[in-house]
């Protein structure tokens, strides 16, 4: 409410900035919780009585459901993302540096579910977007390239290999509860850094590598 | 209607059991249509609206919205694999005919845009069924691996690398349409390759094969 921002009235101006801020991170925490549900096909309504704010407030904040919906879903990402290069940041082998964040990844799933629910529901969605993990990839696999490490004449086409792997497993570990996370992503990261033109030597010492232990982290959703 | 069912009436028998099927393959035409423009958000009276029949007649047909949309999508990818098989029934080395089918299947989106947009739509949950392609991916990478050609431990997570590039390169060429189809499906296909085990060598060769023509197939939705 601008009628609020006058210039003796800070602390009511303040005020409803954070209102609105709370409406929208009410907003976005309602949407994450139907796509962890799987449940995209729901109306604004639905998602203003989730989120317990007024169902007029939506269209201040976004203006479609979609666009709330692809909001919901990098805000996790970017957690997972920022989690990734914080645990990677001292590895000075970009090649090694992409093998842990990969193998990492695969082991999001079990430990996360909701997280894990939120990416497959997306699926290839996922690969449009600007942030999120696609450019964290590309920034990764670039610079093992640019050190000699990785064989890639087109990065774009190399990173369908990576992504397209990266959801597959996500989906296979969703299906397969008994499955044991880590050999899987281990293995599946021996086939990507193959792909991507690793000796398997060099594959072998990468995928037996100490992991470091991620940080607790609270997802959106869990409590 | 079963009172249409006298033994004296087999051509009235018959044409309800005609018009039953008419109705079938309405909804699941109807369904295609929505899939290829990406709305599956749709009411059943949406789906019988479009289909031109009786809302009621849905539930003879579909127990669910999601059973139709299920039937839809791999009637559509069904038609791709009995192609791929027809093309590479005669192909005796299981590692070539991998690579000609993933070579094709990665021509197919520029050549039929809604059966691509259908597949890019559905994405992950492509990947869950027992049939279309990922059946048919276990069949060929398998007999690859049998015969000595592809290196593989565990073929499930071998799959989420050649299915996951699959989907990936479904949506990079959606979403650049300026892109040089051949030329990307036949990078991805080399990598995939590589992910399996093959030497650099036996890739160029087998990328660099003559494809054979896929026949003039008519999807659903095109007339």
């Amino acid at each position: 409410m601008d009628s609020d921002r006058t210039p003796t009235a800070d602390g009511v101006a303040s005020r409803s900035e954070r209102r609105k801020q709370q409406t929208r991170q009410a907003l976005i925490r309602a949407a994450q919780q139907f796509l962890a549900e799987g449940r995209t096909a729901v109306s604004v309504l639905d998602i203003t009585t989730l989120a317990d704010v007024g169902t007029g407030s939506f269209y201040n904040h976004f203006a479609t459901k979609e666009e709330l919906f692809d909001t919901a879903v990098m805000a996790v990402v970017d957690v997972h993302g920022a989690m990734m290069d914080e645990l990677t940041a001292d590895i000075e082998d970009p090649a090694e540096a992409f093998a842990q964040s990969f193998r990492l990844t695969g082991r999001l799933h079990r430990q996360f579910p909701e997280l894990s629910r939120v990416i497959v529901n997306r699926g290839l969605g996922m690969l449009t977007a600007d942030e999120g993990l696609l450019p964290r990839a590309r920034r990764d696999v670039g610079a093992a390239v640019r050190a000699g490490r990785f064989a890639v004449a087109d990065l774009d086409l190399a990173l369908t290999v990576v992504s397209g792997a990266t959801l597959a497993l996500a989906k296979l570990l969703l299906d397969e509860p008994d499955r044991d996370d880590a050999a899987a992503a281990d293995t599946v990261t021996a086939h990507v850094l193959r792909a991507l033109g690793v000796t398997d030597e060099d594959i072998a010492t990468l995928i037996a590598l100490p992991l470091p232990t991620p940080a607790h982290v609270t997802l959106p959703g869990q409590s």
